[in-house]
C-alpha cells in the first residue's frame, strides 16, 4: 500500500492511500480520515460511498465530515467508486463504465474483467484497512450519497451483521425501475432482471428489510427526484413498519451543500449505534 | 447583477452571483452565504479572501464556512482573487495576473487597466452586497487564507473603522521580503519599495497596528513557511503589544484540511466580535 498525502485535519490525518486489488484487477485509491483517538486505541469505522463521477476525494474535500467524525472519534473511508485505469473498461457517458461502479459485480463484457465493486468494497477494503490501521472490525457503520447511497443501503441489508447503521442521502433508491439502474445493471449484469433484485433497495426493503439502525435524508427540491424514486423505498419501509427515519428536508437540492447541511446529524446517528 | 447558482445550505442558501465591476473593469463572480435569519432582518457579514490560484469557489466547497456561520446568524461573502476574462492581462506563472490579484491596485502595465482589487474589495463590491443583500454594513469581519490573509490584514489595518474583527489562516504576513511579494509588488506597484508597505502587514502592524480584533492561526508544518514569514509579523505583534491571539498549530499544513480544521473557532471569534 501505498501512501499518496497526509495532511493533517481536525486533530486527526486525512490521508489517500493506493494499494493494488485483486478484486478489480488495478490499483485502488482511497480516503481515509483518522480522528487523533486512533493514536491510542482502534476506533470504529464509518464508510462513505460517493454517487455517480466521483472519486475517492469529492466527499474528502466537500462533505465536511471530519469534524464531526473527530468530535465522535470516528474513522471515514472514502472508496473509489468504480475502477480506473488505461486498461479498465470505459464509456462515454458519465453514468456508465468509471466513476459509476454501482456497487455490482459485472458478470457481462466489456465489465467483468474489473467491475467488481461489491466484492472490494464488501470484502477486500475492509481487509486491507483492518490489516493496515487502528479499526475496529465489529464497530462500522456506512453511509452514502446518491449511487453511493445505493450502494449503503443495499450492503447493509445483505450483510446485516456488518453495519451497526446506515444512512442516506438522496440514495438512488429504486434502480430497477430507474434510468440510473436500468441501463447500469442491463450492461453489468445482463438481461435478466431478477438478478437485478438483490442490488434495489427498494426491493431488498420489501423483501428482507433491515437489521441496522436508517436514516434518510432526500432534499425536496433534488432536481433527480424522478430517478432517485425516494417514494418507492419510503412506501417499502412503511409497508413493513421498518424502524428507522426517512426525512424529505424542504428545499435542497442534490449538491454536496445539501449533503454538508445534514452531515453532523448522519455522524451523531452513527456514533449513537456504534456505541450501543 | 446576475444569479449563476443558488443552493438550500445549512437552513439559508449559498449562492453564486456575477456582476460588471467598474474597479476592475470586467464582469466579476463572488459567492454569498446567507443564513436563515436574512429572511427576517438584515444580518453581519464575514468577508473570506482566498489565496493565490483560487476563484470565488474554493472556500465556498473547502472551507466548510456555512456550518458554523449558520450557527452564529452570519452571511459569509467569497469574493474571486482577481479580475479575469479574456482581454484581462496575465501571466503563466501561478503567483502572478489571474488568481493571484495580491488585494491591490496595480499602478503598472500591463496590470493597470484591470488589476485593482483594493478598490473591488474595499469600495465596490461592499456597495454592491449591501445594495442587493439584506447585510448589516456596520457590522463586518473580515478573514482569508494565505494570500488573502494577507488580504485581510492590510484591509483591516487599513480601514480601522470598516471591520470589528480579523482573522487569518497562513497568511503572508511579510510580503515586502517575500517571493510571495516582491515579484508581485514590483509586476503591479513598481520599483519603488516605498509604495510597497501599504500593503505589508508586518510593517503596517510595526506602524499603525490594528484596533480590531485579532486571530492568527499558522500551520508549524506548512510547506510554504519560508514565503509567509509568519515569525516577523508575531515579532512586529509582540513588539507592540498588540491585543490579539497568535497560534501556531503543531503538525498542519497549508491546505483546507488546515483551514476547516479551525473554521470553527475563526467563525465564534467573529460572531463575538460582531455581537459587541
Amino acid at each position: 500500500m501505498e501512501t499518496l498525502s497526509e495532511n493533517a485535519c481536525f486533530g486527526g490525518v486525512q490521508g489517500v492511500y493506493r494499494h493494488a486489488s485483486s478484486a478489480t484487477g488495478c490499483d485502488m485509491t482511497f480516503g481515509l480520515f483518522m480522528p487523533a483517538e486512533a493514536r491510542l486505541h482502534p476506533v470504529p469505522v464509518l464508510w462513505y460511498l460517493s454517487g455517480l463521477t466521483c472519486t475517492h476525494e469529492n466527499a474528502m474535500t466537500k462533505a465536511h465530515m471530519q469534524e464531526h467524525a473527530a468530535r465522535h472519534g470516528l474513522a471515514v473511508v472514502f472508496p473509489d467508486t468504480s475502477p480506473r485505469g488505461e486498461g479498465v473498461a470505459d464509456d462515454t457517458a458519465y453514468d456508465l463504465g468509471q466513476g459509476a461502479g454501482f456497487y455490482v459485480n459485472a458478470t457481462q463484457d466489456p465489465w467483468a474483467a474489473h467491475f467488481r465493486m461489491w466484492d472490494y468494497i464488501a470484502e477486500e477494503l475492509p481487509r486491507v484497512l483492518m490489516a493496515n490501521f487502528a479499526l475496529e472490525e465489529d464497530r462500522q457503520a456506512i453511509t452514502g450519497h446518491s449511487m453511493g447511497g445505493h450502494g449503503a443501503l443495499t450492503l447493509a441489508m445483505r450483510l446485516p451483521d456488518r453495519f451497526a447503521s446506515v444512512s442516506a442521502f438522496a440514495p438512488i433508491a429504486n434502480p430497477t425501475a430507474s434510468d440510473w439502474g436500468r441501463k447500469q445493471f442491463t450492461a453489468y449484469l445482463g438481461a435478466d432482471e431478477s438478478l437485478w433484485a438483490a442490488h434495489d433497495s427498494t426491493l431488498l426493503m420489501r423483501d428482507v428489510g433491515l437489521r441496522s439502525q436508517l436514516l434518510i435524508d432526500q432534499g425536496s427540491k433534488d432536481q433527480f427526484l424522478d430517478l432517485l424514486r425516494p417514494e418507492a423505498l419510503a412506501h417499502a419501509m412503511a409497508a413493513r413498519r421498518q424502524p428507522g427515519v426517512f426525512r424529505m428536508q424542504a428545499g435542497y437540492d442534490h449538491s454536496y451543500f445539501f449533503v454538508a447541511s445534514f452531515m453532523a446529524d448522519h455522524v451523531a446517528f452513527h456514533a449513537q449505534a456504534l456505541a450501543q
